[in-house]
């Protein structure tokens, strides 16, 4: 599949770690849809990576910078209208990262500035990149901003920790901002809540396997992968979709709208009964 | 627990067929606070159930009534004013039925004349006696209207069938006919979502037995029962809410804030494990 | 802008009258982007639209169809079989009206056979539609199908009237559905939630000018347009989109996410100031 | 009206400040239905206001805490336990405070040390005062814990700057803590989601007296006030809503479930007028 889609539009995509990433899929299908891009991540994160190998690939560079640091959001952008020689048009947020959830924190026990540097990281880093391109006048009008979330930020998932808390601080940055960008320079600012993926930073996740299995069977269509991710984000990077804004745009298979799945219940009437002979042995042995 | 929630209000309750009926805990509730009420249901329900004993603990009448039938409607709310001597304060929307369900036919095999039957009892019939209520004048300044809905509005659910779109369009009836009667004469309407709840009504949908143990272990709090929900609807009903109107408000434990419960989440992976063994067990059958 | 988005596709469209109406956009934009397409209607818009000069530019057929009738949407999809020589790939229901709002009859006193109607027309139609597809397996594996609806599902616009009532059903057979149809065939189901548009179907409704108007100053991006829209759609036909379903997305310029812009609120203080300037004249010449 | 709805409970209140403050009337409401209280504030407001006078008519005490400060929290749970000799009951949290507001820094240029400040004061505080408690154990089985919300959370207001985000992050942290404590000790947290409020927080926000007008026109039953909120407030704290959790709860006259009314509408076309008659006069001076 490839339609042109963004033909001669030009994007700055943060995240891309390897190649599970959705970041990563993000720029290979981009540019193949004619789009010019510049990659970005972590200084860290380029060494851990293979990130250089996702820019070959692309045609184009990588340029260190922590979204948590606006000098380095300014030299960013700097560099990227460089490379570009002007303006650009579109730009990924895929950024996520809670120091509770790896140092094994619960949420009743969190240490509150591992849950600030949360906060910074996965929410605060994507207003401070939207108000560095902004000073800089760097977004085309028009110009379109993505970024992923999870449906954590609406219902609770446990273990998912203070992830869920940024997620929803997330999204309230793109309504925000989506207001001031859009009514000044016609930019719209969108979150895509994806369904639950198997990318290097989901596997912190405490459960992330059964709970990707649950997903999967309570979603009519199946959980949405990481290369569905990038088709979809591409869209919203085009012209067709030029009057949506400030939403928040499920990309899950539907189970977002799904209370109960027959296939999800049978697994789990299983579990019952599971419970029911286990139980039982249980209650024998105790004799 | 009592504490004259309702002392001095009066009030109409559409729907206890038996002592499982929320509404028939809704009436004993609201007497034990204060109330005055008048029941009301169709005459084949008062037949089939037992809603003359409750009359009797409620030191009440029950005038028969179909609510899908306006002729019926302003009888009812004729003699309710005569029992009144005048306005009541509160009234309770109780009702849901579908023949498709009754009669199993699937929703992608729906009969059009069972669903206009559906969307008529327990949609339609709610907007017919706030209309009807509204032309007589009926309820005073500050009224309070409740009806009961499921989050089937707004999450699909195997097996409820269209009682799911019923429940929306309740939902949006209370909404369209609560700014009416609310910059008019203060009266609020809202709907409560209530957890699965083991009423006569409930017993004809699919799997609901299954249904509720899912629902209860999703919930932190479990799931609400007839009783709490009586206790919910009381708050609605008293002068301590008037200023909650058009809300669809979840009485549901949390479930409907919930992605995945650590003890949901336990049952579920029992259930994958028993699928495991039971392929495994199946392929060696195989040979 | 094409790009090929949807080459090789086949679709049917329901509810073009003119050249104002979105299905008619959708149409033309759809064939541009190389899609084929077969065109419905009911008699009556037939004869009192322009379609057929539509057929002509798409060159195409249009099945005439009264959308509420089963037997009509039987012989509609094997005639458009017929015309595409097997099964399609999309489906768009823009389709609503309103007897209630055509003869005045105010929300608080709804005909009931009129509210029949409207519901009938506008939402039921499309169970009726998808129920009749999904019996002839008219649809191929992955494909979509889209109806449009309006923000009034969710929050109460004065003056709209049933049609609230009718797209919040719409909405909810479009989950309901999308469970289904997206387990079996991985079809999927979505509502488009557009902003008001001034199309023919529009101009029944009060005070539709100035809401218009309402809703582009509080519109960061302004309304979405019918073109806008067409654009939209056809990503949700896309291949680019097929992990999307049970949705209601918002196509609005971003009025859904605004509590107040401070453009409407300038007019809106000029309203009050206006209003002071009134009363104090009012109140001079009580005098 | 005095029902005893509080009874025999004990319960911690946060934000206190003068007697336009909710929390003031929370206070005074609770103990009129029989409820034993604890005021706590930071020492500076407990200065700038009258919170002495509260706690006098309130017959309590006032414990000085800044609530981002766990050691300063921990040592309000300790003095709060002695004063009641035990465990209590509800909480109350209605802190909020933007430094950027009151520095006049616009949402597209924070001050992100500032933008820390906020979220801490506003949100943050209200996960460290639940941990705090839980961690001490101090609340009874089904106790309710509330914190004040707006619907900026959801849906923009120009001007409410930063304080939109810290309020979506707030209600996220209701959500997350609400699994948790309720799932061990059946403790329900909630937000509730005010109208705008004249207090003196809500005193810093640009246009305030113009918005609140705007809000009261569209709500049906007009602005909820301070104390409407308090009646409210008692009711979740009350055992009548045991099973209600984790939600964010609009009290707001109808507000949030509006779209336009036709009162706001009608001031709204007379702005419309009123700018037409400025351009035309314009125009004229401009020759």
């Amino acid at each position: 599949m490839a339609s042109n889609l963004l033909k001669g539009k030009k994007g700055l995509i943060f995240g891309a770690l390897n190649e599970r990433s959705i970041a990563w899929k993000v720029a290979k299908r981009a540019v193949a849809e004619g789009a010019e891009i510049v990659l970005t991540n972590t200084a860290v994160s380029i060494r851990m990576g293979t990130i250089d190998e996702l820019a070959k690939k692309c045609n184009t560079i990588v340029i260190p910078a922590d979204a948590t640091n606006v000098a380095d959001l300014e030299q960013l952008i700097d560099r990227t209208m460089e490379h570009f020689g002007g303006r650009f048009d579109f730009m990924l947020h895929s950024i996520g990262m809670s120091p509770n959830v790896r140092k094994g924190r619960t949420y009743d026990d969190l240490d509150y500035d591992y849950l600030a540097k949360t906060l910074d990281v996965s929410a605060i880093s994507f207003h401070k990149a939207i108000q560095t391109v902004r000073r800089k006048d760097a977004l085309n009008e028009w110009g379109s901003i993505v970024a992923l979330s999870y449906i954590a930020a609406q219902r609770t998932l446990y273990g998912y920790n203070d992830m869920a808390d940024a997620k929803a601080l997330l999204e309230s940055i793109a309504r925000s901002f989506g207001y001031i960008y859009g009514r000044e320079k016609h930019v719209r600012i969108n979150t895509v809540s994806q369904s639950p993926t198997p990318t290097t930073a989901g596997e912190g996740v405490l459960g992330m396997a059964d709970l990707m299995e649950f997903a999967e069977s309570m979603s009519p269509l199946g959980n949405a992968t990481a290369e569905d991710c990038a088709d979809y984000v591409l869209t919203l990077f085009s012209d067709y979709t030029r009057k949506v804004t400030m939403q928040n745009l499920y990309h899950d298979g539907g189970f977002s709208s799904m209370g109960m799945s027959r296939r999800a219940m049978r697994t789990y009437e299983k579990g019952l009964r599971f419970e029911d002979v286990h139980q039982n042995q249980y209650l024998t042995d105790e004799k």
